[in-house]
């Protein structure tokens, strides 16, 4: 049986949301305006909630403004771990977390090449140090604060390790990881349940929240932003001006090719960061003088290769890698990568370049595991591939027999060529492919993987998804694949969950010029600005931990602007 | 004897040049100018010299502001080849070379992951082919007015091949190659000979050369761009109003660290571009609603760590690694790559990630070579790093036996821990390093390496070097390395010649916004525009053939602007 393969989907990458964006080129003066505010929100998910909910609590009338229909933007798919340094739980349990022992962790990842424990700032930019120690001081007091108000309860996980709790950087390996109270015990829906209380919170506590406005540029009267220009659903231009500061929270460019193309170190396949993820915010800063940073990296995962070409808007990447009858293998039928490693770092195998052949031999690889790890590892959680019946199973493969399987993967690749660069596999690939099982079957029989070091690292069992108990096993990452059919596989390439670059902002995050002086009443948060983790990782919710942390800093500093006189443009200009 | 350790030499590497840096935000006004002229060109080097002698030869009035003492700009150190599709010369000789082939070598290569020989854009995006036919219609008759002129004579080079003559998508393998004419035989100094010639061309034709001016930002009026601010080395502000254009030529941001880290899609160790070439365009244009492109990649190429981390302005990228007894290792002693592969591809091997360890571990290799490569192979050009008596050898480490050579290359690797992550050899370097000498020994006897493929290619012939001929060899690349010493080795690393991306420009080389317009008055020649080229570097003088082409594209498009009245600004703006 060779499984009928599907007309491939692919869909127009650029095609932007709608309303569609307009000319970014700033508008001049502040009346007549359609809402006037203290401060303006721009962002309706995990970076524009927190800062609308902490400008609102400190007494200011906030207006948010979210492009899609509904608020969450990618938090609301996420798992909403928080990483938060120092948190209190932690000190409540005697774990010791201080400053300079997180700074070290963090350089230590953020720029690997450039670490140096003997500088001043670590070997990173006197801007990524700072940045770094005001999450270190932020982030604890941001959390208590949603907590206390009932906008973001939390539960902590004291036992989830950071994604590289083994290197002699990290003093506090576990303990850092927040999450939604109401979350289930998996924890993968977090998200939706944090978004919610937010959500409640901010409608409870008086802020004006307007869906479906796409903000298409700023207001400017004097070099000062001071509102923005938004398109509504049904085609209307309103002006909003605010009295204090625009807070831009708009998230990444994941979902817009020609960026992606352009900025990213890798060329990766679009990801699960919402559908309106464009980059708006790039083009909106760059007039008023914004400077970019951090445009190279961004937060990756493993995606199924189908959906990401099609620009599924429910796309979740592969946070966990399910199975332990279960391997990836290569065009050539190789193992080339421990496919257990934490999601960030098993995303760059994808884009490994052979200067020889001028080609990514790794660009798209192929998971194959059996009916056991069908049986026992299937899940419809964290983005796995092996999904329990019932659910969408598009792009599983199928074969009694290894010769099936591959003339089906053979088959779906075809599909693909035009986006793989002519992605095909090579005439052994079945033959390599039986001497690859054979070799991963021994190294599964002795629990350990002396090719790629599965299941060597804490993180990696966190991540192993569920697996059939086996009395006694040493290595529950790993089980002999069988000898008989049916076999499955699925094609995974390199996405993101979103991209970390846009305008570079101070630690108040407000918006930087070229000669590093903010740009009077504008700010960003999340991941619409430069993140200074630079390239890494560093644990389950370093994503969102270090934005609530930028959202609270940022409303405060919002809050002391002094509140303007708003007034006409006078008809000869300034 | 082990070789003295030179104290590390390491340069604070964002310090700019002088003049120094000032705030980019545009000013306002046309009037009172220092002066006025038709077209400002801005750098005067591989892009800067022909735009300005393409305008002046139109019959404009040009100024041309050099950052520099003197002109050139990183074209001076170059070997100046350039790359000219279905030139002249070929014509001659019958070489095909239409631009539909041509179109699928530049897309196959630019863009590896998207290629699709079906696509009508061969899976570039719309602007990124339309670059590529400007180039292939352009660059010949830009090469032969320059020759007619009398500024830029050239050579053919028929039988040199591009980068990539293998590949089935290049049906013009040999022959798209021009140099100046009055190069050396090996060409190295061909840049030399081109700027000394274009420079002299340029005086005679009645450019107004003004080195030494710094410009700092542009002068706009009524969203047209009309002039700049340039700063003096004995600080002076100058105010230039341009009639018509105002055309930006000043190269990448290879030495801006941090512009280097927050864009490109590799840590690299600066390079070999002039030193004044610190992406100062970046700033100046984004205020006006510059777009920027293709910030992730650069032209690489290997370089010795320790003048890349010195900033020597003397630096010349290793274009060519010398010597066929010799080998690159990493720190544990294995070979990791084909030494041969064409210096762009080289550089990639430094950056290969380990997402199991988080680190390069090929970030730094060690060139070794032994005393025949040493009498045979040594060279002061392509910055080979084998060089002959009464060279800089500073980077040359020594030892009699193997043993001694290793601790020489540990003990300089401990003088710059600091800028590579703490990079040091594995314990059983020596051990390994041996059997990799033996593997590799074994393999120059046959004349194949079944490793890496060194010497399977005609590119890597060009490259070779000089090498002591021995009769019935098969395989000149390689040579087996002696069981007695003394040994060599330098340590290697990645940077780049310059970087390739910037503002967007049109095949007219106009700076265009967010919408895709034209940004009047303001145009785009060379390293400091984003490059059509993506990652490829399609051939020898890849650089500065397209650049040439823009150039003459850029003077043609500002000839026919209007000519503005220049006034003065209205106290009460516009």
């Amino acid at each position: 049986m060779v499984a009928a393969t599907p007309t491939p989907r692919t869909a127009p990458d650029a095609v932007p949301t709608r309303p569609a964006r307009e000319s970014a080129a700033p508008a001049n003066g502040e009346l007549p305006a359609d809402a006037v505010t203290d401060v303006i929100v721009v962002g309706g998910g995990g970076g524009g909630l927190p800062t609308a909910l902490f400008s609102r609590w400190l007494g200011n009338e906030v207006v948010l403004l979210e492009k899609a229909p509904e608020l969450g933007g990618t938090a609301r798919k996420a798992a909403f771990w928080y990483w938060v340094p120092n948190n209190v739980p932690m000190r409540a349990l005697g774990l010791a977390d201080e400053e300079p022992d997180f700074l070290r962790y963090v350089a230590r990842l953020a720029r690997p090449t450039a670490y140096d424990p003997t500088s001043p700032t670590l070997g990173l930019s006197q801007w990524e140090y700072d940045m770094c120690r005001a999450i270190y001081e932020s982030a604890s007091p941001a959390a208590e604060l949603l907590a206390e108000k009932g906008a973001l309860e939390y539960r902590h996980c004291p036992d989830v390790p950071d994604y590289w709790s083994e290197i002699p950087e990290d003093k506090a390996p576990t303990g850092r990881v927040l999450v939604p109270a109401g979350a289930r015990e998996s924890m993968s829906d977090g998200g939706a349940v944090g978004v919610a209380s937010m959500s409640a919170a901010a409608r409870r506590d008086g802020v004006d929240i307007r869906t479906g406005h796409r903000v298409q540029r700023l207001v400017v009267r004097g070099g000062a932003v001071v509102g923005v220009e938004a398109t509504t659903a049904d085609g209307h231009t309103r002006r909003i001006a605010a009295r204090k500061a625009v807070v831009f929270a708009t998230g990444g460019f994941t979902h817009d090719v020609d960026l992606r193309r352009n900025f990213l170190h890798a060329p990766v396949y679009g990801g699960c960061a919402a559908a309106t993820n464009e980059g708006d915010f790039l083009a909106i800063a760059s007039p008023v003088g914004a400077q970019l940073r951090n445009m190279n990296y961004a937060w990756m995962c493993p995606v199924p290769l189908e959906r990401a070409v099609a620009r599924d808007p429910g796309l979740i990447g592969m946070f966990s890698v399910a199975g332990d009858s279960m391997v990836f293998v290569d065009k050539t039928g190789r193992r080339v990568v421990n496919e257990k490693l934490q999601y960030n770092e098993l995303a760059q195998t994808f884009f490994s370049y052979d200067g020889d052949k001028g080609e990514y031999p790794h660009l798209v690889l192929v998971q194959i595991w059996d009916q056991r790890s069908q049986d026992h590892s299937a899940s419809d959680e964290y983005g796995r591939l092996i999904v329990p019946p019932g659910n969408d199973d598009s792009h599983v493969i199928r074969g009694e027999t290894l010769e099936e399987l591959a003339e089906a993967i053979a088959a779906r690749l075809e599909g693909y060529r035009g986006v793989t660069g002519g992605l095909t596999l090579d005439p052994d690939f079945v033959s390599t492919l039986r001497r690859t099982i054979q070799r991963f079957n021994g190294s599964a029989e002795r629990g350990v993987d002396e090719d790629f070091h599965r299941g060597e690292k804490p993180i990696q069992f966190v991540f192993n998804g569920p697996v059939k108990e086996e009395p006694g096993r040493s290595n529950p990452t790993m089980w002999p694949i069988s000898g008989r059919g049916p076999y499955y596989a699925a094609l995974v390439t390199g996405g993101t969950l979103d991209t970390k670059g846009g305008p570079r902002t101070n630690t108040d995050a407000q918006v930087l010029d070229d000669t590093g002086t903010p740009i009077p009443g504008l700010y960003g948060v999340g991941n619409c600005v430069a993140s200074a983790s630079a390239q890494a990782y560093w644990a389950g919710g370093a994503t969102l931990g270090p934005i609530i942390a930028f959202a609270h800093r940022a409303a405060q500093a919002a809050d002391r602007e002094p509140s303007r006189e708003l007034r006409e443009l006078a008809p000869a200009g300034s």
